[in-house]
């Protein structure tokens, strides 16, 4: 089982996702200061990976607190979560677990200060032990689309290194294989961050799932080739009508996925889908800096003087999408109706 | 001017695009075998160059020879000619090089050894001045389909680098600046050789064009957000029907456009429609070493047992491409009809 992100004695401890797959190098993080560095620089990513870390880093903010009265706790509270809120404008999970934790304070705060303390830290192992029940229960709903025998396309990493374990686009492939099925899946290389031959090859070959890598430029041949059977993809945002906001080249996989007649699916927990969103324009896109993409392992790759885009999301419109996959069930269009059910309910429908 | 590949008293020079955009370094190629190693190691890449290259290998090999017969002297064209033939499989460019050297042979075959060698030389270094003329003649008819004022989108190198100078999608950006348009190039980095980032960012950096380079997966959304206004690239072969082979990612970039509703335009020389091939699915796919995925700068990118697919072109139908602009004029749909007149006539005409 890959430990992703876990609550130790001595701070959050992460994989250092920047190191893989050549060094697999763990960093304990013992401020909350140090979860928001991690977040930012890339240590932990993956949307529902990035909503436990926040949570932690709350919780870590809050067990070396040094309040004496509820008041202060609460200034520092506020102040933390702010701090880490900044470190990443796409993914909706991170405000999302900030919110469940200034809501967990608001339900606690007539306690003494260390009991709230406490309840805090509960309530952030509590979202790492749901997030991987709720990638199983995806894995469940998911598995009945894929293949039976056949290749399956995913770009960038969705996967145990993208949440608490398991995975979401990962764990709908894993437990397709888990059911028996034959599943060959082709892993866009995803530049420039290489989270797809970096850390989705690093996974699936620790679990023993043939994979090939391609570079993102090589998908549209792939399944123009027939080698592609079906698209999974995780998601970092899901607006109310059912636009997707995943990592920059997801828009150009659903484009061709949508030419070549495969379907394409999107797998993710119902926090990420934001009701507040009504479309994918509202979802804002984080740029990240120009040398991701002007330099490689050290190396600069482009001349002086030249301009740089480094948008880290694009947005795949609701048309492209055959269905999103969740905890509580599969949505498929229209995405307005089947996500709001899904959102409203507690238990596991199929929408 | 980008001196490419050049014919030297000493062997043929190549500026060494493996070392681009961060060194200028000059190889000189004294045998032809070096040629072809230049050729094979991507020394020298593009089709239109390679061609050249290809003349010159062979024409180098001619100079050096200790034939003294002209039978021997035929000998040793047919190996020489085996041997760079087999350095690049896709461009139709090389073997259109090879065939036309060999016919110059036979033209002069009754004459002295020394003289026919001579004559070969010339051959070849007519090839390197024609390839300039008929890039600018390319480059005249395609700045009329460039925007007035917007982005352009190529993707690998179609440019004095991968020509004898001028270019051929390049050469229709450069013809179309000097025209006085207003054009900002967008270039995708083009894994895994990273011809955009390296080469084309380069070489426009020198011509003062302003280029934005991005990944591959970038050019999806740039196209969305309206920021292209036709996308313009070479092409390494080309079959009757119109089909297109090119750089890996091509394919990608036609479908996109077409989604967009951008005009997607290639930009070659006669040399490179193969009027033998009937269509795309007859045009042979170099597949290239593993290593330049798994690895990047030297650093290792992927985990050990992954398997990789490395093809270095696909292929795009006929039906996305807008206009195939020759140094003979535009061809457009039904290119079966309008790429046969092109073909067959020696005056520039408007198909």
């Amino acid at each position: 089982m890959i430990q992703t992100l876990e609550w130790t004695d001595q701070g959050v401890r992460f994989i250092d996702q920047t190191k893989l797959p050549t060094e697999e190098i763990y960093l304990m993080c013992k401020t909350h200061q140090e979860v928001a560095d991690a977040i930012r620089n890339m240590v932990v990513r993956g949307a529902p990976a990035i909503g436990v870390a926040a949570a932690m880093g709350i919780a870590l903010g809050m067990k070396t607190s040094k309040a004496e009265t509820v008041g202060e706790l609460k200034r520092e509270l506020d102040q933390i979560s702010d701090n880490i809120g900044k470190t990443r404008p796409t993914a909706v999970n991170l405000f999302w677990a900030i919110r469940r934790m200034q809501e967990k304070f608001e339900r606690v705060r007539v306690r003494p200060v260390a009991q709230i303390k406490n309840e805090l830290i509960e309530e952030a192992k509590r979202m790492h032990a749901e997030d991987i029940a709720a990638n199983q229960a995806m894995g469940r709903h998911g598995a009945t689309l894929m293949p039976s025998d056949g290749g399956v396309l995913t770009h960038c990493n969705a996967g145990a290194l993208a949440t608490a374990g398991y995975g979401t686009a990962l764990g709908v492939i894993r437990a397709a294989v888990e059911a028996g099925k034959k599943i060959h899946v082709y892993a866009d290389e995803t530049r420039p961050f290489l989270q797809g031959s970096r850390l989705t090859a690093w996974e699936l070959m620790k679990d023993g799932i043939p994979t090939t890598v391609i570079s993102d430029n090589m998908a549209g041949a792939m399944m123009k080739q027939g080698k592609i059977g079906a698209i999974v993809v995780g998601a970092d945002r899901i607006a109310a009508n059912g636009d997707v906001a995943n990592k920059i080249g997801t828009y150009t996989v659903a484009v061709l996925a949508k030419e070549n007649g495969i379907p394409f699916y999107v797998a993710a927990p119902i926090s990420t889908v934001d009701m507040a969103c009504a479309d994918g324009s509202k979802i804002p896109i984080e740029q990240r800096n120009a040398r991701e993409i002007t330099h490689i392992a050290g190396k600069q790759m482009v001349p002086d003087g030249v301009s740089i885009e480094n948008p880290a999301f694009d947005v795949t419109p609701a048309k492209y999408v055959a269905a999103i996959i969740t905890e509580r069930g599969i949505a498929r269009a229209p995405f307005e109706e089947s996500l709001r059910k899904l959102a409203g309910s507690e238990t596991a429908v199929e929408a």
